[in-house]
């Protein structure tokens, strides 16, 4: 997957609940289903034009909430951080108290 | 601090950036700062009315992301199991590891 595509896939996650009905409707076929400019058109009855004036305007909108709010940024560094709280946990040798660190270290991967 | 004035604290710490600059002063004024409204419309020169409708809409806002991205429910529940961590942390006997982990734990506690 290009770099591109990647990263409005995850600016996406994080921010859809931002985004209209319609903006999430184009940006879902778009980046997760592969849909063409022209076949979101076909299937809104609308131009290829107006479709991709919409997506562009949303990577905009996308892009500015991760500049003010740094989401995607801070997962990665957490995302960083948990991977090595991991590797330390597995050098622990009492394993109760192993067992415990492994499964708070997993609860806070299903925070983000 | 009331409850409501402490939830807006931390509404306003997590969604500030998302606010216009005038209503990231009102906002500052009255709830960091403890102005009152009629205080705020002398410094603005804008009638009490006019600052009050500002920061309810202001507060219904904060409300609206929060039910949207959940950045401090999140952050809520993060700092508990972040809590739970070092708790274990302190458990750790090799104190080599204990040490590394107290310091990952100190970085990710720091991104929120």
């Amino acid at each position: 997957m290009l770099e591109k595509t990647m990263r409005m896939n995850y600016l996406y996650d994080f921010y859809q609940s931002l985004l209209t009905p319609k903006q999430k409707s184009y940006m879902s076929l778009y980046y997760l289903d592969d849909y063409s400019l022209g076949e979101i058109a076909d299937e809104y009855e609308v131009s290829r034009q107006a479709v991709y004036d919409n997506i562009k305007r949303t990577e905009a909108m996308l892009e500015e909430y991760e500049a003010k709010l740094l989401l995607f940024e801070k997962a990665q560094q957490r995302s960083l951080l948990l991977n090595k709280l991991g590797n330390l946990a597995d050098e622990v040798s009492d394993k109760h108290v192993q067992q415990q660190l492994i499964e708070t270290i997993a609860s806070l991967e299903k925070l983000d």
